[in-house]
């Protein structure tokens, strides 16, 4: 590859010089323009050659013209009707290699390779060649060719039944040529034990901006996209409203513990670490069942695999008539529809997914399985733990259950249910005859809680009394108490975090890895 | 109402109290409640008369019973399987009034209002009607009694066609007896001049909780989360990819001016003043097309009827082939689909809005308007306004060629294009042959402002030279310039403002009634 002309590394060139490299972005007649095969019109005072004109530098693309080719997506080049047919493709060069009289190069966009064989010719000049293989990595190109079927299935291109035998291409954005990152390195499966050279999440999350590019990111937001879509269809057809919450708020309303501080004109406000207090107005409000997505705040110092500063929460907050597990059922057959629908919808996802991070398929029942916290309590005592009634579960401890359960009813997705009263927040409504306990649940996927819930506190004098019991000052929460003063009716709900949702469903080990820019103690960038 | 019991002005009361006062709240068997008429039984120890069991206040709804009675919906008493028919419903309290020997009392739950008369008679003791007449407006209360038609309509309800003959009224959550602001004034029309008692803005928006129970608010608010559906699906539907991006950003990414700023562990954040730097690092990493919505925040010392300090950002990025109006006419696509799901799906909250707040009906064209900047300002100066061909348009002048352009055209939604290079973002690309013009528009509806927008500057060179020119300094933007220095497809976006969406498709006069907790430099709560 030492003879293919330098590609400037930046592009930072005169419009004498971008004119010179342009090699054949004809200047096209913004009404007229046969796409099937572009005519080259020489430059008027260039003297470029039209020979020449099948390859080069594009200029910078302002929208120069307001017609161009049509462009095939690289997902539909198989199609019956492009073979043997010239197409155009924009894709990012992947990788490419000389060999003789040919150059094999792949194109590549999302979880889409093409291959591209360009061969020495008559209208293909060998310089063309050495140009097209010191591309650098990763840059964007356009190129123009004709899609032949392939004699034999092309290994790490998909689809891998064609190629394009090519007679033009163009750079459109050129990369630097030194990548910080390798994205077949990214590509790699973890348990692929001939890696020599290993990407770690560091230089991944570093490098953002390149690392998405690979068939696994591109994958993991599409799912996560999907999770975000079934929770808010299911909801709205349900007769949920959507509403919209303020992040900034006067004053810490969860305690004041682990909340971000900000500067606000001449006072101070703080980040929500949650909608609680707003989702609760909109109940008292009438708006009889509501959600919101958003993002969250928590000032914790955890450095841990799932906890990160800013995360996003799915909120759900509804009025009942009767009993709180109508909101639990709702809730949980809103889960079982989002599984479906994923596993329906998203299966070619699931499944690049899987292929580099290896997990188990996720399973659930139907009905979804519900125990109360003390079953759960006994299935860990019968294992060994040693734990009371009312004690709190550990991580280690949800994990183990997670798998007891696993085994026994052979799901990853239940519900716990009446959590000792105590270690709940303050606004919990107490259990009705058992008063060590509370009408609360948390939801679980592979032994890891989801979402917290319960049925709310809608009273003030007992929302008061279990605020100072909790050592909360009930002066920075008097616009939450004061909301039930005027007639609320009783409701539940809880807070999902979708990237552990994401994470979970996928059998991830790392919420860096469904966050698409993480933030953690010690991560603000990118 | 001087002979009504007593209602505590909050419950705080012991259990025996509670006992005491709980007239009715039969014990329910979980399996075998007839859902028709709910057997009284006397509480055991409470020597309670089944006489007396058909009002009075419940004790707090702690789901003590798994089922109970099978309420109906207010929207759906008047139905013809419930006319004649004993039913169940709750709701608030709106109004009551004795009469004689009868009390009739308004409930209301979001748009509908429902009359219900008690007749004194050996069931029904006047101790009954008393107590009933004397519940604090705004309680929620639960009421059992026979669906009957009425022989006219009922004047200020909705369902206005029956009434239902009370049998039972209980109350679950009491309001306190004197509310901060009447529900039936808050809900009078705005230009109606009979009204003696207007709620001022600041009342209305302190006792939020309250105030949004009115039917313009719930309309409002449904109006609003349809906007963020019709945007979601029509995105999605086009190849979209829903994504998350983070609030607290390590610098001020549009220059530093208009930040928050937020204490981070030992350091310093900031709150995002937009997605762009992540919208476009996911255009670089192959997402092609994603939109995300979410909180923004400006510290702009600004108290007009159109800024907040915080709003939801709708934003979209899209690569692009051949030209950036593909993504000027996919977005004008996606709101003209927008407005027509709107006028289709919500006509009866978008009436119930005008009712209360006079507004012309929004209108469209198909396909949009989409003028030249040079059009408008050339528009302008032939109405006579002094501008230059290059100058910033001001609010007034925006809102006038609003309705030059409705005069003209007869629409009150348009696209302005080719700004003025000069007065828009650094990394707006700059047209391709008119230098002091740049490839960027502005979406208005009735003449303001709703989503601004452009081909962004792919080249970090460029981007560079153009940062420098604007006294960006560029250490401070290096992470944004650098996601261009690995190839990034040509592409454009915009970013649009939810609640000026809503308030200007509505035609209402101020954000703050679009915003269900408003913030601005003088307002963080509720």
């Amino acid at each position: 590859m030492s003879e293919a002309p330098a590609i400037p590394s930046e592009v930072k060139l005169s419009k004498k010089e971008l004119r010179k490299l342009n090699r054949g972005m004809e200047k096209l007649s913004a009404d007229d323009h046969p796409q099937e095969l572009p005519v080259v019109t020489v430059d008027g005072d260039g003297g470029l050659e039209s020979a020449t004109a099948a390859y080069g530098m594009l200029p910078l693309h302002q929208s120069q013209y307001k017609k161009g080719p049509n462009f095939v997506e690289l997902k539909d080049v198989a199609q019956e009707t492009h073979v043997d047919q010239y197409i155009w493709i924009r894709g990012r060069l992947h990788r490419s290699r000389m060999k003789g009289k040919l150059c094999f190069f792949v194109v590549r966009f999302q979880d889409y390779r093409i291959q591209n064989v360009l061969s020495a010719s008559e209208r293909t000049p060998k310089e063309m060649l050495a140009f097209v293989a010191g591309i650098p990595k990763e840059s964007i190109i356009d190129l123009y060719g004709c899609v032949k079927k392939s004699p034999v299935l092309i290994e790490g291109c998909n689809p891998d039944t064609v190629e394009i035998h090519c007679e033009r291409v163009y750079v459109v954005s050129a990369a630097l040529p030194t990548l910080p990152l390798q994205i077949e390195d990214a590509m790699r499966p973890e348990d692929d034990e001939t890696v020599l050279s290993r990407v770690h999440q560091d230089t991944r999350l570093d490098n953002r901006y390149i690392e998405l590019r690979t068939p696994v990111n591109q994958a993991i937001y599409r799912v996560e996209a999907g999770c975000v879509r079934f929770f808010m269809d299911y909801l709205t057809k349900a007769g949920f409203v959507n509403i919209q919450t303020p992040k900034m708020i006067s004053a810490a309303s969860e305690g004041g513990a682990n909340v971000f501080k900000v500067s606000y004109f001449s006072g101070s406000a703080y980040l929500a670490q949650s909608p609680q207090l707003y989702k609760q107005m909109a109940i008292a409000a009438d708006f009889g069942r509501v959600f919101t997505i958003g993002a969250v705040f928590r000032a914790e110092d955890s450095n841990t695999h799932r906890h990160l500063t800013e995360f996003v929460g799915m909120d759900i907050e509804m009025a009942f008539k009767n009993h709180y597990h109508e909101v639990v059922d709702l809730i949980a057959d809103m889960f079982v529809n989002m599984f479906k629908g994923l596993q329906r919808e998203f299966a070619s996802e699931i499944d690049t997914i899987r292929k580099q991070y290896k997990s188990e398929p996720f399973q659930f029942l139907e009905p979804t399985l519900r125990l109360e916290y003390r079953e759960g309590i006994q299935m860990l005592r019968e294992a060994g733990w040693d734990l009371g009634d009312l004690d709190d579960l550990t991580t280690p401890a949800e994990k183990f259950l997670g798998r007891l359960i696993k085994q026994k009813y052979g799901t990853d997705f239940y519900i716990l249910d009446k959590f000792p009263l105590d270690i709940r927040a303050f606004y919990t409504m107490p259990h009705p005859t058992e008063k060590e306990f509370s009408n609360s649940y948390d939801f679980y996927m592979r032994g890891e809680e989801i979402m917290s819930g319960a049925q709310r506190i809608h009273d003030p004098a007992l929302l008061t009394e279990r605020a100072l019991h909790h050592g909360v000052e009930i002066e920075k929460i008097k616009s939450y108490i004061d909301a039930f003063r005027y007639g609320c009716p009783p409701h539940a709900g809880g807070g999902i975090g979708l990237e552990r949702v994401t994470m979970l469903f996928l059998g991830l080990d790392n919420i860096r890895k469904t966050s698409m820019f993480p933030r953690d103690p010690k991560r603000l960038t990118p």
